[in-house]
């Protein structure tokens, strides 16, 4: 049996994925990007599989859905974890680039990876990454809001997250077409945003001629996102 | 490198789980539970990574969508997989119970688990089961059209896919609450429905208490796929 569990899970209304990871050994886990709405169910899953919840972790303050971290932590000895650029206030662990987190036996490194925010922080664990908004399926996160920059996504992409080997999976912080892993081979390939194939300065024009609508719940999840999900 | 894969999709409408596996050393693969809607998708996935589509395999007889395997076939030269005892007009193989399907260097086994309907397929390859709607995560499949019967739901579950050993991994035909898998351990131990301290009676007394509504799209998507989905 491997030592490391991900069980990703899904938020029907905000398109989110919110990922379980657990070590075996010790049933340490954790939460990656947890949903406000969706507090109940992903305790009531850790509880049915006895595990010992330790950290959530936050890979950037999110403008579609307001994060469950806040009340995780008024139920469970929890700590929040953010990385150190994001400006989020009320965390209790902030990691800087390159830096490891402990999960039972297993370590969750930290990489920053601006673009789609500037303080976007993508995890890696045992072959798997979990690059939030900043690397999607066949996509890219926007870059057009809270210190976005089409130039850093392409760097912190090309230069960090393609590091890691082509069987690397890659678990994204949405998906919108049903698909709901990758890896960096197939992303080095084949994204049509950030694929090996494509120039930075194509990229970076290509994301300037975007017109986003603007986020329906940004107003409201923001503003308690910076403060971990505290309404 | 596993020589097995397996990619897990999702279609928003129906919130049905389709499966994409591949044997890493030939590429071929197969599809379980394919949506008409999102063929295209299906398709563009195995072409962007190199595969070589053998099979649409069905769980059963869909009354909540279209299968896409006609579709499929009429631009794929595949091979339209069913159980044998579903009653299908028009698929190429029907695999009976306990029969081995060769996918590359893989066996895929099909085991005849009705209960949702009378000829309910799951299929086990490799530490993976795929359940249909015979086992959901927390739950099972209703019962009450198509030939369904609670007692075979229940028998189905407990005397053969529970034969298989608690670490493999339950891929079920839909979930409506974001959980993408289980284990075989889980469900005996949570499922609340045919969980092993359900009794058999207290389960089939269970649903026929329960008052489910008439799919909405039953009258359309059962006569298409008796035909393997041909409108």
């Amino acid at each position: 049996m491997k030592s490391l569990n991900v069980r990703q899970l899904f938020d029907y209304d905000t398109w989110t994925y919110t990922y379980l990871l657990w070590c075996n050994k010790t049933k340490h886990c954790l939460l990656i990007d947890p949903v406000f709405e969706q507090v109940e169910r992903d305790l009531s899953l850790i509880e049915k599989l006895g595990l010992n919840l330790k950290f959530v972790l936050e890979t950037h303050v999110h403008a579609d859905h307001i994060t469950g971290a806040s009340l995780i932590k008024s139920k469970k000895d929890i700590k929040i974890v953010y990385g150190s650029k994001t400006g989020v206030e009320g965390a209790d662990i902030y990691l800087d680039d390159n830096e490891i987190l402990k999960l039972g036996n297993e370590n969750i490194q930290a990489l920053h990876t601006p673009g789609h925010t500037s303080g976007c922080t993508s995890y890696y664990i045992d072959g798997y990454i979990f690059t939030g908004d900043t690397l999607f399926i066949d996509g890219t996160g926007r870059t057009d809001f809270q210190g976005g920059s089409s130039s850093d996504t392409y760097d912190s992409v090309t230069k960090k997250i393609y590091n890691y080997p082509n069987d690397t999976i890659v678990f994204p912080g949405h998906n919108y077409n049903g698909l709901t892993m990758s890896t960096i081979g197939e992303e080095k390939k084949s994204n049509p945003n950030v694929g090996l194939h494509i120039k930075k300065e194509d990229f970076i024009l290509n994301e300037s001629k975007k017109e986003r609508p603007y986020p329906k719940r940004f107003d409201v999840a923001v503003p308690a996102n910076m403060k971990c999900g505290k309404k």
